[in-house]
């Protein structure tokens, strides 16, 4: 025991590791020279987060060896932290029964599914065979549910009580359970034929006298909300969000309670809807890290790139078609990257308006109608600033050439209303047909946006200029 | 008490409350006919997080009638979920005496700071002199505190014992304590003088024999996370997602505990930033919700379209400077908009995939040079790909005009090129200087990008040409 009057909190971690690349050369030296006992030392006390963060930064083999060197127990919890692609490579580097006994039967159902998911289909047979029949049952259940599902979300791990145990049985049968559930939020109350009933916090509990005959029963909350099984990582998402939860129940068809979600797991969700939005707008086609490869890089580029590069093309048809316009009057080519910035951005910017509040359920109840209405407002207050701007740009800077001022002015104004219509439009109609929105910030309606504007400039420039 | 053969899922709430136009359309229509007992049953079940969305689905005085039908409890709780922007008109419809006794003393710390935040001064004044000292005190201190710091996240009330407790004391203690605590999730241990010490998880205490003469430092866990009062939001919920925590404490520099942070507003600072830089890359400078007035979305997206159309302006400036060599060769004019979509985008997406690493911190430790090699090496295997697209549609469908291929394809590929290693460059720079990265996908830098490439195209066809 200790007295009260030591300092304790000297004792106490650090607030938040924080890997420098100091203390990574330190590693890998000690790695080099094999002080085993070193590298042990400087881990021990870390959080199996920043023992995957260490080994993220290190080579395969590098990460392979100080794996090792961790107890099984934080092996597992170690992996389950790691990025799925470092994982998969250590994880290539293991026997079927290494796998088995020392990784997927250490962890949590949920990411015991993940890793197994993970593998080859030959190894991931191996390594089931070699578990018990509970566990290849429960892996198997939770392997049939899809990834974005709140069944490929939940672990089968939770604390489970029955509506007539009395108090007693209740803690007696949680400190059995508790030994597989790492953290408690709440107690699940079923009745005898497994169907939730309801919840029960540990502070009822706690506060109940537990000497008496006192029953679950009689201190449970009947309301609980729950997600089922089938339904999308988005909507539990949401719900997580809307109502401040820290984690909900899975049930089935039949009220069967089947598992649980925790927080954890939603916020990863959170981010990824978040970064694929993010992505999309930054026309990137896949999820990528700076840390991948040059050829993976490349290839989540490279669609945008050559959608941009066919609008280009077609942008140069278009212009082709006004070769004579062109060289009577050379000034019109001045204005293109004006027409197709503007085209672009506003389009840009009317879709991810709705993107987004399509994605954080904000969006309201505005009728089609009246929400394109109040874009055309929007642009039309916005294109006459912008125009009027343009025009008196011309009249200063180009010999006040009121035609070319003119045909300017007019397709800006057609080219920024019809981008802002079209941009709050596709969204709202994709999001309809049940497709992800966030398309509508993508390569091919800023394409067709850019040809539309260009086409839209030379037809007011021909028509103008008397050459149409 | 219930009889078990009572089928009770029936009675469980739905999962979740689905606002439908029908549902606001009835609400709409009892408010005009004052049927509020008809409201009062319609909402009465429902969380206040589906109560804040039906306000903020009406107009003012039908959210406002609506409110007033609201038990004072769980009115606090649903202002406290409503949208910043309907709460303060709501607020300003009711005195001073009603914020302070409805409102303000009836939510958590945290949520009571924000209102106060968000009232004009003398309102906030007259508020806060109608509280009673030690609330005064309490949220005088959480007004201290920087909006996106730890001490603007956390809430005052948690459940604290001593180590030299007793169970039998501390769960007496606990029952006063809990009152005020909506959420347990930790006990947080602190010696006589305040200073945090650890925790105690509810499963321990509710397993230790209560009867005994157990004390609290007999169980106790000393390894506790915490965060320093003034850390930034963005570290406190990097912290929150790398150690999957649902709840964390914060202390001042000489260890005192002041108050904790819960995961939901964690949720909330993630999404926020998430939606920062989403915004950023697509061109709106302030929050805005499709919801808000023509003039705030107007004025939100006016900045990066003027940023622009200044853009545009100097490009027109830089293809003036050619008129002659336009004059001679009019098919130069027809690239312009494939020279300026490639410099755009590529200068995007490098700049997002660095964006995105920083702020999921998954950046490594990769030296800058390393990672400019990288992008040089990424440019070089695209660009060649799209330059060899681009060589053969000049030579299919423009003659085989070698001339305009060469300078298309070798400025594509110098554009390319710059545009990855500025756009990869530019974020790590400003991130350096404390600069948030998300800039580099902003306006002025994509607007550079166009303005170079421009004159990087005009520069090598005069050359090509002969006209320089």
């Amino acid at each position: 025991m200790r007295l009260e009057a030591q300092p304790f909190h000297t004792k106490q971690i650090p607030m938040q590791f924080e890997l420098s690349k100091a203390f990574l050369e330190e590693i890998t030296k000690a790695i080099a020279t094999e002080r085993n006992g070193h590298i042990r030392q400087q881990i021990s006390d870390l959080h199996p987060a920043d023992i995957a963060e260490i080994l993220e930064n290190l080579s395969l083999t590098e990460a392979h060896h100080v794996y090792r060197l961790l107890e099984s127990e934080s092996g597992a919890d170690v992996l389950a932290e790691l990025d799925e692609d470092k994982r998969e490579k250590l994880l290539s580097s293991l026997t079927s029964r290494e796998i088995a006994e020392e990784v997927i039967e250490k962890m949590d159902s949920d990411d015991a599914a993940d890793v197994l998911s993970e593998l080859p289909a030959v190894k991931q047979a191996e390594v089931m065979s070699l578990l018990n029949d509970e566990e290849q049952a429960e892996l198997k259940d939770l392997l049939a549910y899809h990834e974005n599902s709140a069944g490929g979300l939940m672990c089968k791990e939770l604390i489970r009580v029955q509506l007539n145990w009395t108090v007693a049985t209740c803690i007696r049968e949680m400190r059995r359970q508790s030994k597989q559930v790492d953290q408690v939020y709440t107690i699940y109350v079923v009745n005898e034929a497994n169907e939730l009933q309801g919840r029960l916090s540990l502070k009822k509990l706690l506060f109940a006298s537990s000497g008496t005959r006192t029953l679950v029963q009689d201190l449970y909350e009947e309301k609980v909300r729950y997600a089922h099984v089938d339904q999308s990582s988005e909507e539990v998402a949401n719900m997580f969000e809307k109502y401040d939860l820290v984690v909900l129940p899975v049930v089935d068809g039949s009220m069967q309670l089947l598992g649980r979600i925790t927080i954890d797991d939603v916020v990863d969700v959170i981010k990824e809807e978040a970064d694929k939005d993010y992505q999309m707008a930054s026309g990137i086609s896949e999820k990528v890290e700076s840390s991948d490869t040059v050829w993976v890089l490349s290839r989540a580029r490279l669609p945008w790139l050559l959608i941009g590069m066919i609008g280009g093309m077609l942008g140069a048809k278009v212009i082709a078609g006004y070769e004579a316009e062109l060289i009577e009057q050379a000034t019109l080519a001045f204005f293109i990257p004006l027409i197709m910035a503007m085209g672009g951005n506003v389009g840009v910017q009317s879709s991810a308006i709705v993107v987004q509040g399509l994605a954080n359920n904000s969006i309201g109840f505005d009728s089609l109608w009246r929400r394109l209405l109040k874009e055309l407002l929007v642009s039309l207050l916005n294109g006459s600033i912008l125009v009027g701007l343009i025009f008196g740009f011309i009249s200063l800077f180009f010999d006040a050439d009121y035609a070319l001022g003119f045909t300017v002015s007019t397709s800006l104004m057609i080219i920024i209303i019809f981008a802002a219509v079209f941009g709050t439009f596709i969204p709202l109609a994709l999001h309809r047909y049940k497709i992800d929105p966030a398309l509508a910030t993508g390569p091919f309606i800023t394409t067709l946006n850019d040809v539309l504007s260009l086409a839209v400039y030379f037809i007011i420039g021909s028509l103008v200029f008397g050459m149409g």
